[in-house]
């Protein structure tokens, strides 16, 4: 297959996770309809961005692998014949927890785990809290749907995390996001936040020559409130198709044909300077 | 000193190198009376883009550091008591030449060079017959206006090279440039590849949260059109000034004391996961 149709629901959550579901049920469903042949949820898809306040009770959302929200989800793929991208709050053992994506293949089959490897921590995301820093490394999916490099967040920031994903064979990456204010930030930081946001992301997809797909939630939760801004690029930053602050569905074809063009006249991967990139592997200086 | 003054002149080039040099020279005085502190010249920046061809005449035009060129920009730099960025075909010995710059302290001193470290070759762009790669390494000159880190044109598709120049403590990276299209490529390719090469450029003042400053070349010279547009930006990407695609001179102020704020409220080098990063000298896989 060489073009791949990417779908990304965006939506607000409230305090029921099963009306969550539904919600994300009824996006994938539709998307699906409209043709999508991947399609990529957003960051801990079926609650409130929980990690605004520590909150031991929040543990209790976490399931494994094997529970019931990604068995679901696996059903859906497999009836609506899409691959789903499924970002989840992963219970690995009691007292060990991932914020994780599980890449679920349009046969219903778990293709594979990606566990958020960068953690934020700031006021309003106090995610160091909840989530033990990703311990399978950088990963690339190769699917029905692509060859999908796994990211969440706060990796989005990174341009480590997709130049190791890019180089395992990924062309695209996609960063399912729970990014907003707080309410001591105003309408200029938020501009100036999202642009930046919007920005790295972009250049993930310039520096490696893939495209890069983002999707965001939307709504007010308490002290948090998500802008939205979906978003899917190709390989020059160039923006595809991009969601406003409400609820939508936004999609794009991904032409993987294209990618080895852009690489032969755009020949980064040629020319990196590996024998002086030892010190990238210490903190500073 | 906690505000430095950049400008950044923008102009064009001709056969005539002494020519060029005084075009420079007055541009630089210029910027120097209005109040630039810190002054970044273009690429090669006394000659026509002569990697537009493979010709061994151009060899001619090198110079070691201690030649003719950089001794009058030294002076003029003493003059006007300004720190100055000069960047020079460097001829280190018979048959081995970089593309380098000069950091000039504003009291004419020589503070070091940098030599380009990631080298194009492209249609119209044959550097790797001109200049071997730098091996001086990735470098930041702690100056009288300010921690500069010193990069040229094709690094700046590189974030590994913002980032361990940023790790050396550069609170601004510097990208003199020589980038345009050549006739195949058309208005909306110009518009496409320009716009990603801002994106790229700005990402790494976000990514590494600094200030950046880009100048590049003006002007048709053969086959080659170069787009202007030369900018600084701040740590959020946000640009402070930019150029059209004139001859012109543009500045902006550079507020060292806002970026250690910026990473304390974007804490990026607190969580790389420099424990996964091993694989960055590795081409691929």
């Amino acid at each position: 297959m060489n073009v791949t149709k990417i779908a990304l629901p965006q939506y607000s959550c409230s305090e029921n996770r099963f009306e969550n579901q539904d919600t994300a049920e009824a996006m994938v469903a539709e998307a699906a309809r409209l043709g999508a042949d991947l399609i990529l949820l957003q960051e801990l898809f079926d609650s409130l961005y929980f990690c605004s306040e520590m909150n031991q009770d929040h543990f209790s959302l976490a399931e494994t692998a094997e529970g019931s929200t990604v068995s679901r989800f696996r059903k859906l793929a497999a009836s609506l014949n899409v691959v789903l991208l499924l970002p989840f709050f992963e219970k690995k053992a009691p007292g060990l927890y991932f914020n994780s994506l599980a890449v679920i293949e349009r046969d219903g089959t778990l293709a594979g785990l990606y566990r958020k490897m960068h953690i934020p921590d700031d006021p309003g995301f106090f995610e160091k809290y909840y989530f033990t820093p990703g311990d399978l490394g950088f990963r690339v999916f190769h699917t029905s749907a692509g060859k999908i490099g796994t990211l969440i967040c706060w990796d989005q920031w990174f341009p480590e995390a997709a130049r190791l994903t890019a180089m395992k064979g990924a062309e695209l990456l996609v960063y399912p996001t729970a990014i907003g204010t707080i309410p001591e930030e105003g309408e200029v930081d938020k501009i100036r936040f999202r642009d930046a946001w919007r920005t790295i992301q972009r250049s993930h997809a310039i520096a490696n020559g893939c495209y890069v797909a983002s999707t965001n939630r939307i709504g007010n939760e308490g002290h948090n409130t998500f802008w939205g801004g979906s978003f899917v690029c190709g390989p020059f930053g160039e923006i595809l198709a991009e969601a406003g602050e409400g609820q939508e569905i936004i999609s794009a074809e991904l032409n993987w044909s294209l990618i080895e063009n852009q690489r032969q006249t755009w020949p980064f991967f040629r020319d990196r300077r590996v024998d002086a990139f030892g010190k990238l592997t210490e903190r500073y200086g």
